[in-house]
């Protein structure tokens, strides 16, 4: 009673993250390297081998020549990606410190903003963000350094 | 069958709050000003305002007598806070795009602070951000920088 | 045991809201007459009329002056919005039926949108709607038109 | 102690649906030339490839003969389908606008369509949609058409 | 510090459904007579007293008189209902069953409902239920009968 | 450092309802069809076959051997049923309008059975369903009937 | 603005539920012994004077007389009861030990009442429950005795 | 790019309910006669069968003996369980009604235990439960014993 | 249309809560001092001033007497508390930490209690907690010190 | 229409945790031998195996020479770990007794660190925890004691 048909399989932009995550691992690199080597940042290029952003052509195809992946991961790495990111708060201490601050910190963001710009928003797509490590005494310290433009609401 | 007991009434944080935010309308003050009145940043008076961190005694006597708010409110202003915030990813567009950003990059982060920092978090505790807004010509930016304490996690 | 301090009370978005409506009753006009007086279109009124969306002013001014609210409402309809909208699928019919419609197509408007524009959004910011009622022998037809500005994700 | 049945394997939507991705993809077609191709709007292709709607019986054949699919998924691709969707809002940003647009309007459009037709509702089962990319020098903008029939309440 | 407007009060579907409720106790009335009374059915008559459904205005009218209700309440009684129902299963055990049986049965009917009429579903806006106590010695039974218009689904 | 015990596999009401539905497609049955071999209504006997319902030892057999299906599919026809059903109201627009139904009117069936009846429910237990299509030149109607035995609640 | 109606107030059966508590605490006396004046168990009793059961008027009665309550309480002692209760598992410890018990036993139960009586259910309506205190040297023991009719699935 | 590890396999006490089912449904067995083989109670040896309770060392050899599971069973049957129930209310009907006793019946189990031994619970952990069946001419009867000894609360 | 009955009110454990926390805040207390006085721990007595524990007459009686609260207090701080706490994770940063150390933390003591005491659990019933202040030149510390009667699965 | 890559395969921390556990088993060694063996303490070692802490170079290797395990694991124990605990309170019951700990005494700790420390928390990154058996006469019992460094809030 079993069907003939052959099941399809398609490389999945998961699939091309094991690959990069192993290829990185074997080579013993670090994703500020890898940032450097495509002529990225550290945090775009960690977000898109991670799933989270499409390459342009050039980058994937700099990317899979220099790690090398198969050739066929390019049109996966440029594809759209489909952002799935976790719907409840996360448990792991420093994804759920992240959360914590815009949990408290937000109606502030949100009011500081308004007052600076006016009614509207900080774009989460014309973005960008910097990490850097600010040694310090007392403890050294992680610095943030988000960028967004602002939209103001349409009225019609 | 009534109970004859009076039932006792306390001053809350959310009431100081909305006394804040009267007195603010009518005096047609900006966070920025009222901040400044007290030596603090504009992104901490609100939040403080807001209930969500807890006053120094001078600096809630001093908002209490520059905002003509009632004497009893400084007690009020210096207990700990409770911090409650939305437990749900919240609705509002500029609020959500915060939680946007940390789903979509919170994975990049841990990764790029354990790359530089080795194992543990950025503290949500020692820590703060300010809020500028950045003028450019294709629309202006807001800049969002945090600053937070990594805290090694202890092995015994 | 009582503590002395006199509450606050300060008009919401939603005593505005109520004031309208009641407003609108007594007088027996329609969103499209409302909307038409101030200049505006009918989808955009009924959304500030509900606390939604932020007037401008003179829109605010108009709509006071016509109504009959008090004056005082002016202030509070030029605030920002809180936009807390209905996190589960509501179940009202009417209402749920278009997040059917957005959940059954909303895969499809994804790839149509990449397909026809490259990978971004469409923005709900810089965006704008109209209904339309179009008579047909089989049964009339509500038309909704949306148009919001394309926003294409940024590398860096 | 394992049992002896052969557990059978049948073709499902979703095994149709990757056989037409992983087709379009060797071939290089566009969903606008898929429809174009058998007569039909790319809105409603991409759904049903997607395995969101039914084919009549003649559109699957067309397909299947056109992409060189196998021949039994012909009756696969018209079957009735089980359409479910995300029932927590999603969280990829193109996905989440549109959640966006009906949680903040939706309210809206329920208020407008009743004054303009009546106690009832807009069918998402008598239901078009068309995306057109508009051109536009401040940045392009996407429409989405919707028309659905009205449907007014029973009373009996 | 407090605002000096007057908050206005309109009359709700909720008070009318108390009055109408307070009026029938006092009245020793049943919905069954209710019905009968105003022409319809009891089943229709319950669930528009309850504000899930809209009183033509001569249904309001009539009622209104004969249960000596206030004047206003007939405009609010042919407002369009806002359909809120209990989004969780609920516990009554009279409710429950009824989820349980659309639970256990649901696919079910959708295969009968297909095999019979085509791609569809049956409308719950054009739609009717009667509820019918049939004796038996066994155990008195209770009948509902559902009757839906089927709606097939659109090609375009 | 593999155990090395052997993984016992047993067929379950899932493997079976994957056979018949097998079956039923490369023989070109209706459920109607099914329903009246066995003797049975359709209503139950898709249920069954669904894994919803067990059979009768009888029928088991007699459905075993018409269509076909291994011999020892008998004895987990007849075991009893974990009855999953979906705990969020589905997506599928057919399932979801049953929802919608008894959502909406299921406090009034429940006051129209308290008054006919006195204080209890309809039993889900001791219950039967019957599907009919109803020509109506206005659109062809779906006809649900539904009957179940009253259960008074008991007083100790 | 504020409309001229008058709010109506009816008497719920929370309203006598806590007339109850009031009485019987100002009494001074136990659930066992109002049960025992009205002839009713006390697992029965304390159910219905938490609004979980409906009084037969008799026993209503005799209960207003008995604890001096209000004579119109009669008739909402006599209602159905709606019956709503936690949704999710409560937190209580005494009322959580009783979840956990038919969460780690439930699957149990049910493969030991489908062994002694075939397929079917324990009825939660046909039920009765009795609570008793015994003595234990090792520690005193808590023996609920719960008794059901069981009712078999109907085929048809 | 694959590692060169072999993934150890243990046996789970999921492996080992199987191979009882498995056994008992080849030998034709009874959860009463297993029970009695090894000396146990049926609702005791059913849940330890299930995972949800660990055997002692002589019972687990018993039981393995008499059903010919492999001997490495043993040290799995006898491991800690960790008991994870559904922490949704179950939809099956037999389950479901258990819950929908606690629910209903809670509160009132809690106030009575409270009258009969002062501040505490009933423990889950001390415990024990019997299930007879009750023949009844209107109905046999499920009668469910349960035992829990009485914890009071610590002051300190 | 309003009934007439009056509406009876019974002090509440949460009226006992505000009392004392006014009078604790009037008097300049601490918790530790408050405890003390009635030769309790700080831990207990903070617990059941907020209502999660019940007094012992002779404790209740002296906190009132010291604390000037009405005499009716008494009894209703002796009343068996219903614990609700918290079903989400709290979003304090001081409670959250809390979550994160028993769901981080939580299978491990499983392990060690089940490796040290056999199979059970430690009670939360039979338990006592203390609080305690560490100095430490690198930033003094909180110690938490738990013990809770080891209980152990019963099997019959 | 297979794609033809080769999809690779990492160890993970999930890994190495079956292994331990295996090897564990096989060799006969606890929790308390094991910690000794590398000189940390049994909590932290546990919950290291479990992949909820990350291995110091040295003692990952000294573990994987003692127990046998494969090489590359050292390098998988020294990454850091996503701490991914369960969001719902878990339902065994001695998992569950701790949840109901910090659930019904957390307000208490909360304000006693507040009332010795000041405003602020107790870490749960610098942060260590003892479990002891303490024999007792009337039943012996568990000691979980945990320190946590006390961290202020930082104002700015």
């Amino acid at each position: 009673m079993k069907d003939t048909f052959e099941r399809p399989v398609m490389m999945s932009k998961e699939d091309v993250t094991v690959m990069i995550l192993s290829a990185k691992k074997q080579a013993g690199l670090t994703w500020e390297g890898i940032a450097e080597s495509i002529g990225m940042s550290p945090v775009w290029t960690h977000s898109a081998c991670m799933g989270m952003n499409a390459f342009p052509k050039d980058k994937a195809e700099l990317l899979v020549a220099q790690m090398g992946l198969p050739q066929e991961a390019v049109s996966v790495m440029t594809e759209p990606p489909t952002k799935v990111w976790e719907q409840a708060v996360p448990t792991d201490p420093c994804l759920y410190r992240l959360y914590e601050i815009v949990g408290v910190y937000g109606p502030t963001i949100k009011a500081i903003i308004e007052e600076k710009f006016g009614v509207g928003i900080m774009s989460a797509i014309d973005f960008d963000m910097q990490i850097t490590k600010v040694e310090n005494p007392k403890g050294d310290r992680v610095k943030l350094e988000m960028s967004g433009k602002f939209l103001g609401y349409n009225s019609w």
